[in-house]
């Protein structure tokens, strides 16, 4: 299902690999020092700031599971479902762009949702 | 950037077409009778079903463009920016397993957050 001749996709699942594995060190090896994501509450720019994002959600995170991913040259785009502490069910999609092994650019996609419930129902209950 | 010989992801990107077009005759010609749709809000099983979830979206799109979309045999993955109504930016990502040209599965991803927000505006100002 994944063309292995790319390198950008080796990239996004090296890093996807660390960073379900909660493994913040590996993880921010693939990530540029100058990345600009785009992510559901706006822009992150800069790796300082992309890691105080990723790592809280690693925290949260139970399991994580591909469903797919392809990529070329530059371009890797991968979904994968997760299972996290506050939402049973909280899929995700990034497009990355690599440059030089690292990516440089990242749009990702979750939904907010189930979060914003979760975090209601958890103040609610204070 | 695109994998040529992918015939999922020819009908992927053909679906796609149709439904930013809002021609919703033409996008369920992609969608199998039996399509089952993994969707923010739930399932989604059947194609009337799915069309009543996809046709009013189409009412409210204004514009959309493709961000990445890639495939193999039987698999298709692809990113997409839209333009709403209601919410400016509303990127989504779907990946399908499609089956003699038609789509048979579907894992859908978008924020519903800012949509929320925009119902929970739109009622506030009633």
């Amino acid at each position: 299902m994944q063309d292995r001749t790319s390198p950008a996709l080796d990239v996004a699942l090296a890093y996807f690999e660390a960073w379900t594995s909660k493994d913040m060190g590996s993880a921010m090896a693939y990530v540029a020092d100058d990345v600009v994501c785009d992510a559901p509450a706006g822009r992150i720019e800069g790796a300082d700031a992309y890691r105080a994002f990723l790592g809280p959600f690693t925290e949260i995170l139970v399991e994580a599971r591909l469903i797919a991913a392809f990529g070329d040259a530059e371009t890797a785009l991968v979904m994968y479902d997760t299972r996290t502490r506050p939402v049973d069910d909280a899929p995700a999609a990034e497009c990355v762009t690599v440059r030089d092994g690292r990516i440089v650019a990242s749009r990702f996609i979750f939904d907010r949702a189930p979060f914003d419930a979760a975090r209601a129902a958890a103040s609610a209950a204070h």
